[in-house]
């Protein structure tokens, strides 16, 4: 079992913690790190990570808390500025979506498309994603299962095989979109950056725990496989994705960056389908854990 | 002269002020108000700006700082989250960057096109815009002086004609570009986010103090005059904008909407222009101020 940061809620306030087992988690402030919330933790780095693993060891009784009394959030839950988002980023995902537009022979894109979705966009894991039906913003929501990464060491001009060294580690999210936004803007990030439409979590993996360049990716909804890939079909992978995103451009602690989505949205489907409310979406990548996230 | 809400830099940190005449300034929580920077300012909304008009009848002398002792700061230094930003927002602008692309009969943009700059791209006046030589990253540096603007009272779903009570106040910013990047990268992000590509200032105008719908927008270079057009020339004026970012998303006290540029820009001149290490670009809005920022 790889150790799981988590940031969870307490009188109020996020405070980052580690799970212990399936029915407790360790509050890292109560057992006297100098970690008060998960930003500190990343900023904190392979020390931090060394003291949480020390502490795991024997965990202080008087820092445990059942999680049936903690609430878990997103693991940062308030990420310092825009998560950064790499789209058509898996080959057959280009495909469908070039399918679902009429356009023959799909070309592989010659660089990542970045954009970007507001932090105030993500909440937690069984935290509710809205359907915006009732304001009838978008009548095309759907889901995006992805890796995401967590950064550590800031950089800038990162050379693709040094930015493995830059990842703090791993979680994963949900890039809810509304397609029809996405396609009457033009740039994305209108129909990216709906009010809630980034779940995350539900911890995160320390990347020194965890190789992401060939894991099983899914996302079923109400139990329905809809996407299953793997991290390694990537047209850019991590290397490549920070490597572009950082040219000219410093990454910073705690920035969030998803890897983009496999195949299987629910636009491309045959008929297409939209998330509506009832529904409940669960992402698993391999080795990390499982998001679910209810439409309500 | 309207009033002029400054940053600025004391004892290494931001603090807020209004300017006094042409050579002092106004610390405001040394005047005794309770606002330690300019977000509280904009928070602060009416009241704010109530106590600070108060201020300025009768300065308190031992607030009064000298301008030339004091490093004028972008007006939000740090924005809250990315900066948002419209694309093609002036049709003759539209035309220009369609004939660059051999595009023929240039139409009206339908949606208005959103995208963002990460906050810590924001410098203040006369600060300076790396051109990014040394490291290759572009090579066609382009500026795009923006009427600017700053959210005070949070709103979802914004009516049009309801948007301008959810504005704090007007500024000025300069969208710089890596035009190369923006076009590579299909999705703008990566040629609007550079390091320190985002010159903001010199100061808000509150916005119960000036009408922006029809203001000259002007922009030189060493001088030069490239960009010249009117607030009115607008496609999407600020209550559609105000209106179509909103859609389904929260605006928050604090948020920088960026309005769009008229034409003029490098790119499209004949020859194509670059800018270069050595050159000043000056930005004025008529009823605003000037800002002015080397390229180095």
């Amino acid at each position: 079992m790889p150790t799981r940061l988590v940031s969870f809620e307490a009188g109020g306030a996020a405070r980052a913690g580690v799970l212990l087992g399936e029915e407790e988690v360790l509050d890292l402030a109560a057992a006297g790190l100098p970690y008060g919330d998960m930003q500190s933790v990343v900023e904190g780095g392979a020390e931090a990570l060394a003291a949480i693993r020390s502490a795991l060891k024997n965990p202080a009784a008087g820092a445990r808390r059942k999680l049936s009394d903690a609430k878990l959030l997103a693991p940062l839950p308030r990420p310092r500025r825009n998560v950064f988002c790499v789209g058509r980023n898996y080959m057959d995902h280009v495909a469908e979506g070039d399918r679902t537009r009429g356009v023959q022979n799909s070309e592989l894109p010659k660089f990542p498309q970045f954009f970007t979705k507001a932090p105030e966009c993500v909440i937690g894991p069984d935290e509710a994603i809205p359907d915006h039906g009732a304001s009838g913003v978008t009548k095309w929501l759907d889901y995006e299962a992805e890796l995401t990464l967590v950064i550590g060491r800031p950089g800038r001009d990162i050379q693709p095989g040094d930015a493995l060294s830059h990842v703090f580690g791993w979680t994963l999210a949900n890039d809810v979109t509304g397609r029809d936004l996405q396609r009457r803007y033009g740039q994305w990030f209108k129909g990216k950056s709906l009010d809630r439409s980034c779940p995350m979590g539900p911890w995160i993996v320390p990347a020194d725990e965890l190789d992401a360049s060939d894991l099983a990716i899914r996302l079923t909804v109400n139990g329905e496989q809809r996407q299953s890939s793997r991290t390694s079909k990537m047209i850019f992978d991590v290397g490549q994705i920070l490597h572009h995103l950082s040219l000219g451009f410093t990454l910073l602690p705690g920035d969030v960056v998803m890897t983009g989505t496999p195949e299987g949205v629910g636009y491309a489907m045959q008929p297409p389908q939209v998330l509506k409310a009832g529904d409940v979406v669960e992402i698993e990548v391999e080795g990390i854990g499982r998001l679910r996230n209810p439409v309500a």
